[in-house]
């Protein structure tokens, strides 16, 4: 079994995911860790608002591990890109469409309220800009088109995620996917 | 001055745009609002949920007026895109990053436990998406592709403001703005 801290990050990072950070509540955390009260403390001793940054780049870490799981299974990047996509479209009817992206609920709540939080999930924006960019510039798109596209990419995957948990459709990240894999071929061709 | 009925619903838009649904209390709407505590149940018999829905409804149709007021002003609609991202991207500096959409973060927060908030963000998106693909059919777009066109759209805008707020730069809303008028470009012109 997971060690009590770990159990801690692992709920808290799950219960942000799908209901945010306002409404998850220290009681609930530790309910769902099935850990005692004051082990929250014990380990952040800045409460809520540590283990929230460390949740947040905990789950950042984890999610960007999934941009090498997609990418090199696909025989290119744009395919790359239309499987990433359908993958989170997947996830989200798999999962009642609870679960999309851990970090956007919490960014936009906390982002003009709480400085250590915004800070943890911009530094996870930037880790993903970077790895997608990485990806890209190996598929020959030159580096500042490479991010430009990324950036464009996650925002659209991040929409989509917004308007399929209200639509309680995957339509957003079809329509969205499709549009970022024209992209990506549009770039990678003139960049051939 | 507005009557104490309006006061409290726009104040609660407003407290939900900023920081979302669930760190929005009712002593911080009447605050806000400058209303008697007991205001709220009286004129919302069923609490912060229903005035949250009709929150969220308010929001939804004042910023849906926002489509005909840049686009009826940019002389095609690729130059009105590039403006509606623009626009964004300009509100949100001058608002110091925290004046975004103001059905996104409930939207995310309350997707999977509340349907009556859930369904109002439903509503939202659709009379968005609605109002989009209208302007997109008038511009030659087949119905169809017109569609698809504005839920891209309407995502990428979304994803990019959680980016946006997050890295506070407005960059995401520049390259995400970029790409859409270049999207409704290409559809413009293959339908011409």
């Amino acid at each position: 079994m997971a060690s009590t801290r770990d159990r801690i990050v692992d709920a808290s990072a799950e219960l942000f995911r799908r209901q945010g950070y306002s409404a998850t509540g220290v009681k609930q955390i530790v309910t769902e860790a099935q850990a005692p009260f004051g082990s929250v403390y014990h380990f952040f001793p800045g409460g809520k608002e540590q283990l929230g940054a460390e949740a947040i780049r905990h789950s950042g870490a984890l999610y960007e591990m999934l941009i090498p799981a997609v990418f090199d299974l696909a025989p290119d990047v744009v395919t790359g890109t239309r499987d990433f996509f359908a993958g989170a479209a997947a996830h989200l009817v798999d999962t009642n469409y609870e679960d999309a992206c851990p970090i956007a609920t919490v960014a936009l709540e906390v982002s003009s309220s709480s400085e250590m939080l915004r800070e943890a999930c911009a530094e996870v924006f930037e880790s993903w800009i970077a790895a997608g960019t990485q990806r890209h510039v190996q598929a020959g798109i030159p580096p500042e088109k490479a991010r430009e596209l990324t950036i464009a990419m996650i925002a659209a995957l991040e929409g989509a995620f917004v308007l399929a948990r209200a639509l309680r459709t995957t339509e957003p990240l079809e329509v969205a996917g499709a549009l970022a894999a024209e992209a990506v071929r549009a770039a990678v061709d003139a960049a051939g």
